[in-house]
């Protein structure tokens, strides 16, 4: 502590035996340059002195430059011989590579208009909070905490918490996934698990075949890794498979991956058909090209039931890499996903989760898996079913009722796309904006600088009566942009 | 519901429109290939017909190869109308870049020996879980969750969660860091926090001061990005700087960043005196080269206090990245630390956290922050220095007792480090090992395939008890070895 082996004695003034104390202090180097003192209270309090004899001390430092004070802030000490003289700014932007100034250019909570308070905003698709379990998630944190909670803060392991990643095992079995030759490995959420694939799988230049609109974080994270990335086609009726073949013809050997996300896709909320599933995944077999499949929101696969994941076509074989989260509709604020793939690849890309992040939080790991083996999650997962397909149908009626489109497009899920004629929504934004409803611009989710003339509505967070305003407001500005147009 | 838009009705025998229903289902690509049926009896009670139906059923479609049995597995559709014929198996070594290699081939937990059950291991550096306050933990969590539980389990924001940032900048402000122009950044641990930086912030061949030797991860992530590490000398007086100034004038302009671990330097255990971080500081300001600092394991200083970091010294102005975590003594398994450095750097960095996996678990970011204010930390962190003092310094007599070595290097913290003479300490580690204790070999942690006359001892897990009898073990072999080495 500082000031305890200081000890006061009758040969000197208190305030000098005080001054010299600090001033070796300081030279020494052990009070270091802007470290803030004690008041003069304070120190009077410790060293059971007069505060006179404090304010005397401090009164001769700041004389000789040693310390300084600023009003209402307090007294610092200004050791400026051992700092050399000048200043030191370091422009940080010349050391910038490629990966930052284009996570930078993409992110687009920068660019994007944000959200004021009390407007209605389609713009999210996280998860409504007010249906999470909260008391089924204390219960399970309790327990795991109370069963292993030592082991749960302590470092583990990259690859996951080996309860969660057997209980996903089964999870993917159910959906008809044979995980005999296959690994989990557990990541912060989707994002991480596609980050960490293109990063290690792939190098600048290559080219991936993508949906065309898609996840926009997707198209962000390829860019930031310099892919070029081939867009598909995606029309009212879904995947266009003319396109596909198309682009296959022209690139052929060329394609890396091809990356697809078949349920409740961003932007379009589309579920595609299982014929397709399989169309899909026996062109990229003929053409080797390994699938990276986006379990996006395939939990809320509830107007269509028996819809498996394309990874379960791939069994006995490792031609799809699948990256699953329940974030979407569970704790995204947790930050788990998973990347089932390839045995002998998890073991790979086990390495490269260590050398970013060593591993995914323990604890959360331990809560969710004692959240989802002891059955709460499938009563969670019935009631969000339910709550999300009555808001996606109201909204749906709202928008047939409302908003003259050409195209209303989605099977379910949590958002909607819709598709215009002669309206850009980049306008209608600007426009609705100001009537305090705001949306995604669709163009966002394309690869190609189209999509000018779409938008995606997010309506997880909202109340039906928001959503029928909302919708209605974008309607008459819609209705302004047409007359407008026509003037 | 599978099954559920089923009727039979009398018109044909009742396994003749099971078996339809089944092939229709199969041929629409509603079942998936592989996917799994009921069994014979779970179908007779759902369809409510006799288990003979059923099993009719299933033999016709068996013998027209449509579904196949395992034994002792069950029944599952071999649609392979749907799927093309032939395996498909990728060799995703092939996929490979640079980084993924390297991070396997620096992989410690994949090369070197593992612990095996009833081993006295040295090699962990990992808190002692015992010492965690379980009960204080808890009660963070409960307070927290009550508070705000639905905003820690949604999205958050990439920069972190506010409490916890305003918290370690007061944190830092007492370490004596004016934190006016700069600001903080949430990562998941240390190793996020420095590879975030190299990622961003270097190109492959670029140059890097560091430390020789330097804690193992911080050298494989440069590895990973292709960064050539200049080493820099520490001897048993700590950093060399007749070597550093030698380096300074050899690579002079190349040079883009240096980085230091002041405190418990790993794998040494050094304290840097106040005196060489002055000289340390003024010496990178005057080539203008930034200082990423290492925080590692700061809050253990116990037996010298007034030590500040060096970012302390930075004040004004934006030389120092400093890395900060409290993984070494506090919940590593939560993975949380921070990036203090230069305010607009962390709004760029914002961005590469949000590409890389969106943020930090908020429900960990609010349990810690809950657990932090409330004044646990200081009492914990005080009985936390008084153990593992106690501990190192037992160990350190063990040593001075048992093992004959040139150096016994280490002020304190989690380990000791030893350097020997003519002794091969990989050759010992596989003496030792068959003795049953094991512990870090030093060249692992040497930039430039030297150290191979040191090695680590982790003290953080182990008993009294296992220290000494470790300790005396590695000794006995050590004079093995030196009387193998005169025959």
């Amino acid at each position: 502590m500082l000031f305890s082996d200081l000890t006061i004695n009758d040969d000197k003034p208190i305030y000098i035996q005080i001054k010299k104390y600090l001033e070796d202090m300081i030279s020494k180097g052990l009070l270091p340059h802007n470290s803030k003192l004690p008041s003069t209270r304070e120190l009077s309090l410790i060293l059971n002195v007069s505060r006179n004899s404090i304010i005397s001390a401090y009164d001769e430092l700041k004389s000789q430059g040693i310390i300084y004070s600023i009003s209402s802030k307090g007294t610092f000490v200004n050791s400026h011989n051992n700092i050399t003289n000048g200043t030191w700014n370091i422009d940080y932007k010349d050391f910038e590579n490629d990966y930052i100034k284009i996570a930078n250019d993409m992110d687009i909570m920068k660019s994007e208009i944000r959200w004021r308070a009390g407007q209605i905003s389609f713009k999210s698709i996280s998860p409504d909070g007010e249906l999470f379990d909260m008391e089924e998630l204390k219960k399970s944190f309790l327990n795991r905490f109370n069963l292993e909670g030592h082991k749960l803060l302590n470092y583990g392991y990259a690859q996951g918490y080996k309860p969660l990643i057997d209980y996903l095992h089964k999870y993917m079995n159910k959906k008809g996934v044979d995980t005999t030759n296959k690994e989990i490995l557990i990541v912060n959420g989707f994002t991480e698990g596609l980050n960490l694939i293109i990063s290690a799988l792939t190098n600048k230049g290559d080219y991936i075949l993508c949906e065309n609109p898609t996840h926009n974080t997707s198209i962000k994270i390829m860019k930031t890794h310099g892919i070029n990335i081939i867009p598909v086609n995606i029309n009212e009726n879904g995947l266009d498979f003319d396109d596909l073949d198309n682009k296959l013809k022209i690139y052929k050997n060329k394609i890396k991956f091809s990356y697809i996300t078949p349920s409740y896709h961003n932007p379009t909320g589309m579920v595609m058909s299982p014929e397709n599933r399989y169309r899909y995944y026996n062109l990229m077999k003929k053409y080797n090209i390994p699938i990276i499949e986006d379990g996006f929101n395939e939990e809320l696969l509830y107007s269509s039931s028996h819809i498996f994941p394309i990874c379960s076509l791939d069994n006995n074989n490792n031609g799809v890499i699948y990256i699953g989260s329940f974030s979407k509709i569970l704790f995204p604020g947790l930050r788990i996903g998973w990347i089932l793939c390839d045995k002998n690849l998890v073991d790979r890309l086990e390495s490269v989760k260590r050398c970013i992040n060593i591993h995914v939080s323990f604890l959360d790991q331990g809560i969710l898996y004692d959240y989802l083996q002891n059955g709460a999650f499938e009563k969670y997962i019935k009631k969000t079913r339910k709550f999300y397909g009555d808001k996606f149908n109201f909204a749906k009626q709202c928008v047939k009722k409302y908003i003259k489109c050409e195209h209303i497009i989605g099977d379910g899920g949590l958002h909607l796309f819709l598709v215009f004629k002669n309206i850009n929504t980049r306008e209608l934004l600007n426009r609705c904006y100001k009537k305090d409803v705001i949306f995604m611009p669709g163009d966002l989710f394309y690869i190609d600088d189209s999509g000018f003339n779409t938008l995606r509505l997010g309506l997880s967070r909202l109340s039906d009566k928001d959503i029928e305003r909302g919708i209605r407001i974008i309607g008459e500005t819609v209705d302004e942009m047409k007359l407008d147009n026509l003037n």
